[in-house]
């Protein structure tokens, strides 16, 4: 079913006779394809929702492109990164070709859509900035944390579901709250992970976001639970490499506050919300994409 | 007759009601304005019109963002760039809300407009790649050199020029020639710069160009010109700092052989190609505007 959607990124690409930049986006990796599943499973498969898909998928992969560049990430869903292969001015030029072929391709979407996806554009850049800008400080406040993932994650997601029930005159509203609930759940998984899982599984190591200065929700709401004494402790241990001891503290601590369990438990809520916005509409595949990212222990 | 361009602009980044981008914008140099200059002469200055420019504006800062973070450009018309204040991270962000500004403004535009500004960011964006790749041998073929400035530099000043004359009913397609050549002419003449002015008038050190790599037209010219035995002293100096004595060397053979004068003569014949496309609109700006750029002495 994706095929037709990597064609048409091929296609576009190749409509340009380039060959460095073929070559390039060879490297690139092409992830789960979650945005161009959410247009075809609410649009059904055809030549505009293909269209559409191909868009998103260019406009978040040259996204990417950039966030490895700003975040210094030498790795990509456990694959060197562009800028660690290529170099960052490479990234760079190469999310800026994307990102421009995804606009002009999203013309002939009709302005509904191109409005909806390139305000989506705008969010998720001030969210990578905001992201950026959070990092300097141990931030505290799990609501600014919360509007950051939703412009850096969900916005593009709660635009493609928009577009994609516009395309067939669906419940846009409805797929609209699907979509920006499904990308921050996401992104609060994606979160835990990085403190579950270990530096295989993940592709970087574990409590990478801490070291990196990135408070997640657990951070937050561990530094929330503890007392000023170990509230002073965990600020000190932020935004620099961790030695084991350290690690072991935080993962202690994170255990006996029982965060992950709260923070899975406000990801599960989000996701029951979607389910809920969309639960007239008895789309199967949907419902599924839903559920499977909740359908895990931690 | 700018101001309404800059309030324009303004008004979308206030929109954003984001404090740490408005402070970013205010270090952003306005430069000259040529490209809202081409949409305000050709269109007249009307809401469309000043909107266009605006837009125009906000993608050209954009691409020269990107483009010092991607030149290790420390510096932009003599004063400090944003990436040598705030960094490479905060210029690529900056230069991605700004594009995607951009865009979502130009949905507003109508297709056509739409389309043909954001084909020539796809085309800006790979010269901006072929300029980079050009810079790691020395290139000697001028024809790739034209090529390559039309995508980075001129592309977009045909898009506005045709943009412009789309918004008010004229021969698009005269002004998009009008735009073009300028815009070629324009690079041209700037390469010659980087030569004939010294380090102060320029804010950069003179032959800095070619210090970073990048064989602009004379540099072509003269590699034609010379015996293969200053052929190969030439490529030895290629993309490393040179010593006075080295400096001295190139400006005299470039002086032997009337480099400069030829590359001058190239740009003029563009400018009057793009005057006689015009010559029946009787615009006494763009004329004007056109002239100015050839009339200097070299």
């Amino acid at each position: 079913m994706l095929s037709a959607v990597e064609q048409a990124i091929e296609g576009a690409i190749l409509n340009l006779d380039h060959q460095e930049i073929k070559k390039l986006l060879t490297k690139l990796p092409k992830g789960k394809r979650l945005r161009a599943k959410l247009i075809l499973y609410i649009a059904k498969e055809n030549k505009e929702s293909i269209k559409l898909a191909s868009i998103a998928e260019m406009i978040h992969a040259a996204s990417l492109l950039h966030d490895d560049v700003i975040d210094d990430a030498m790795q990509r869903r456990g694959v060197e990164s562009i800028n660690a292969l290529y170099g960052n001015k490479n990234a760079i030029m190469l999310g800026d070709i994307l990102y421009s072929i995804g606009f002009f391709e999203l013309v002939d979407m009709g302005s509904i859509i191109a409005k909806s996806i390139s305000n989506a554009v705008v969010q998720l850049s001030i969210g990578e900035l905001d992201d950026v800008s959070l990092s300097k400080q141990f931030n505290v406040d799990a609501v600014i944390y919360r509007d950051m993932i939703y412009k850096k994650t969900a916005s593009l997601m709660e635009a493609c579901a928009y577009s994609a029930a516009i395309l067939a005159g669906k419940n846009a509203d409805a797929y609209a709250l699907y979509g920006k609930n499904l990308g921050i759940a996401f992104q609060m998984i994606d979160d835990l992970l990085d403190i579950t899982s270990d530096a295989q599984t993940l592709g970087k190591p574990a409590l990478h976001d801490f070291v990196e200065g990135k408070t997640t929700l657990p951070y937050i709401y561990l530094h929330n639970r503890l007392n000023n004494e170990d509230k002073k402790k965990l600020e000190a241990m932020h935004a620099r490499s961790l030695d084991m001891k350290e690690q072991e503290w935080i993962l202690l601590n994170i255990k006996k506050y029982d965060i992950i369990q709260k923070c899975y438990l406000e990801a599960k809520e989000l996701v029951l919300e979607a389910l809920e916005a969309i639960k007239d509409e008895k789309n199967q595949k949907l419902n599924s994409i839903a559920k499977e990212m909740i359908d895990r222990s931690f």
